[in-house]
């Protein structure tokens, strides 16, 4: 078990603002929050990108947007244009949808080959802009997905160069679970980044992912989340779940 | 109130599957259902037009698939490059999400823009294509909108040369209500389409809205609609309703 300090902990959230009927004002007063919390990332949709880039500008928060988001089923070649923009408009970290229904399909050349090319295309978009590495985050979807399935999706997503794998869009009739964390983690050993997402709406719920291997969370209540930790108490109740 | 023939009744169908877990078997069976009931359209993800496309080349069914879906808020340009590409890949309808964030804002002239700009560019495309004119669907997503925003996206599109309004994703709370098809069949006035999506389930579903003034019926369960539609009993069930 890891100790955070309360700076460390926030910096390992990303606080998401997913409603479609967000309004401009909304996603300014959550980027000023953000830049308030020192977050690791603010996660909205790719329209509000240069709005979002604008409100950011005197801030050390990361700039992320979803691609292909939620159902992974636009295509290719949607995806990589979508990607390439999003990274012209200030995205500096993408969170990707795979392409479940090839997935589901038995069809893993066709998810490794559109997971590399997005890769490939998102490192030279990123370096064209800022020269700065554009952070990649594949989104499996557990929800739908065998524990097979799960497994080779990491498998594809660890050797294609990414630096994420996430648990789900959050859109799903299930979110992260531990079990899915603990799974993703042992699939891809410790160095690759995985980040929970999706239901985690307490102090208590981040702080069982962080336990179970997660390196990162996606959350809309990341400021309560933070407010709620107190890393003593953390101390204090990762010792009783040890002790079962 | 009108009275359809089977026939009649299953060509007002747009029969979905946007199942993000569906695989390829899946979606060629389902081809082929659409293909015996003669519906208006089949509704898939772009990725699998192509599949669609092979599937479907003995029917008379059109192949129509979603942009900017279920959120609206992938920015205009990738909104463009989604349809662009569909219609290449041989989809001759569109159902597009309007910028539900923009509207929310006030921003009307955002919405405007980008749906025109939807507008003229599909016509290009399908022109270029094979002469046909494609079938535009813009979806309002009802249930994030206030009566007022309904009206003044309605009006919006009904000035844009669009082909239809449609009410809901089929991925909010809340999808078609008769409410919202009187409102919008109200303001577009009787020569545009409006197409009842989310949640419709049962063949008296689908009579409520077309009674309400729909013209076509998304559902992802058209084959039981239609197996359940005697026209006798819709005459019976339709003066009932009258009488109150």
């Amino acid at each position: 078990m890891v100790m955070f300090s309360k700076e460390q902990f926030a910096k390992l959230m990303d606080s998401t603002l997913l409603k479609p009927s967000a309004t401009r004002e909304e996603i300014i007063r959550f980027c000023e929050e953000a830049t308030r919390y020192h977050f690791a990332s603010v996660v909205v949709f790719p329209f509000w990108l240069p709005v979002v880039r604008r409100a950011m500008q005197e801030s050390d928060v990361k700039i992320a947007t979803v691609i292909g988001f939620p159902f992974g089923a636009s295509g290719r070649s949607v995806k990589l244009y979508e990607a390439r923009t999003a990274i012209t408009n200030g995205a500096n970290e993408l969170d990707i949808v795979i392409n479940i229904g090839a997935l589901k399909s038995g069809e893993h050349n066709i998810v490794e080959s559109e997971i590399k090319e997005l890769v490939d295309t998102s490192r030279m978009a990123g370096l064209t802009q800022d020269a700065k590495r554009t952070v990649l985050k594949f989104i499996l979807e557990c929800h739908y997905l065998t524990s097979d399935e799960k497994k080779i999706a990491c498998e594809i997503i660890r050797d294609s160069g990414a630096d994420f794998i996430k648990t789900s869009t959050g859109t799903a009739p299930t979110g992260a679970t531990v079990e899915d964390i603990r799974l993703i983690r042992d699939v891809v050993g410790p160095d690759l980044g995985v980040k929970a997402a999706g239901g985690i709406r307490t102090t208590e719920n981040a702080m069982e992912m962080l336990d179970a291997g997660a390196s990162r969370i996606g959350t809309s209540n990341a400021a309560a989340i933070v407010d709620g930790y107190v890393p003593e108490d953390y101390l204090e109740s990762a010792g009783r779940r040890r002790r079962g």
